[in-house]
């Protein structure tokens, strides 16, 4: 279930980065599926890159247009996706670009409402700010960067499964496994089999030496290929939502600290003090 | 338990708001109480806002410190957020802001994993862009396009669970009940209650003209303070998720036309044609 979810987060991660490039560029599906050919030679190699191409550079035969052209924008699924993100819920574990990746393919369903809102509601104008060959090459360390924070997430709902649960998972041996036939087969599971065997219990795929490394050396790039999303009105729906996901993992201090006090207003449902033990509870008469 | 899920929507929003103000500006929790007691006088007014004054105003007696500095910032939850975001899976309709609002609450509770990365994998060291007055008045034309998108997701989950389970709602009701004692009780409310008296079969608030038109004055505004929030490391998750719901729904074609394509590709799951009637399902040997 979880290498499915995966599955929905990398295939969506691969229809934005298409997206922006499309938009940003201008480019064809055939000169697209180029990209797509070249990124399968080095850290994004994997299955669904791969054919990524090979849908590109399909042609149709009964329009002489690119195939992908003609085919209608709405992503069926059939539950893994959807299971995925009810069992984190379930479990407690944070899977936002997961998600996001269902979210999605509901939205890309709701294709009548989107065709009638096209023409009420106006989008922005702005074009890419930056070259061609800037834009293709941020938008490849995105898609790597927020690649990474997916499968992150996905192990972080797995280890915390297998504690629940009960299941003694092995992670290494688990990515290892995906590399043999699975569709999410990449290079990167050997990267994440590498990690589990430089530490069994590790707690986050994002606080290993070599995904710190490669996710921080993308970090300017990825920032800029989603502030060009935003720029220019392409829904970056599960780019921001790794972006997001790594913003906050890697903070000690995030505002929930005022979710908490307005929790303990309307509600007296009590807080913690960083200056007191975990687990001591106060409440305050905030309107006295 | 929708209410509760935009309550989680609203709480997020105002968190992230919070926290972008505060580290783009170094502004204190007193001097935020007074930007947040301005934004009560108008478009914003409602009582999370007005509460969210009083918290960032009240001063702990024990250590001098406003006493949000002193609170944990872990979020709990008591499940009706999460209870949202199942049911919305069930019914599919995307609902990416209140699901994001759930993630942020889950995200904040894995304290003792961020204290660690804190120390290990570093942030950007971008400085905020514009002046001090501009983004406090971009985060504010942020936060109220990113509320109204997030209603517009909880009132397209009720339309559809109304529809799904036969409750036979009225929307412009429920919005005038919700004014009454409720925690999301907001002036924003009696526009909804307008909006569904001109049209009660309304499919969306962003196609209403009067939400339209409130969110595209400030489309510029949300889109400067989430790029500002990407490029300082500040995890803007409902704000994005918003924008991005923004950015789909008012797209008439969405990059899952590669999506089908890929799961035609590795399943043979079929696609549609845009230039064939809906329903009739294609299959192409992609690698023929």
């Amino acid at each position: 279930m979880v290498h499915n979810g995966i599955e929905y987060g990398d295939m969506q991660l691969i229809a934005e980065a298409y997206d922006l490039i499309k938009n940003a560029t201008g480019l064809s599906a055939p000169q697209m599926s180029g990209i797509f050919g070249e990124w399968n030679n080095a850290e994004l190699s994997s299955y669904l890159i791969e054919i990524t191409r090979d849908c590109l550079a399909k042609m149709d035969s009964e329009t002489g247009k690119p195939l992908v052209d003609v085919i209608v924008d709405k992503a069926e699924q059939k539950g893994t996706g959807k299971w995925t993100s009810q069992d984190a819920l379930d479990v407690g574990v944070p899977i936002p670009t997961i998600n996001s990746a269902v979210e999605g393919r509901l939205l890309s369903a709701f294709k009548d409402e989107r065709v009638a809102a096209s023409k009420i509601i106006p989008g922005p104008s702005a074009r890419c700010k930056v070259s061609k060959k800037k834009l293709i090459t941020a938008v490849r360390d995105a898609l790597y960067a927020a690649k990474i924070c997916s499968y992150a997430q996905g192990m972080s709902l797995l280890r915390l499964a297998s504690k629940e649960y009960g299941f003694n998972l092995n992670f290494g041996e688990l990515a290892r496994i995906w590399k043999g036939g699975c569709i999410i087969r990449a290079r990167l599971l050997d990267q994440i089999k590498k990690a589990f065997q430089r530490n069994p219990d590790l707690p986050n795929l994002l606080v290993d030496p070599e995904f710190c490394q490669a996710v921080t050396v993308r970090q300017a790039n990825w920032r800029l290929a989603v502030k060009t999303a935003v720029e220019m009105g392409i829904p970056y729906l599960a780019h921001s939502a790794s972006l997001a996901y790594f913003d906050s993992y890697r903070r000690d201090r995030l505002p929930q600290n005022l979710t908490q006090a307005q929790r303990d207003y309307f509600g007296a449902h009590t807080y913690e003090r960083l200056d007191k033990p975990p687990g001591q509870k106060f409440h305050t008469e905030w309107t006295a």
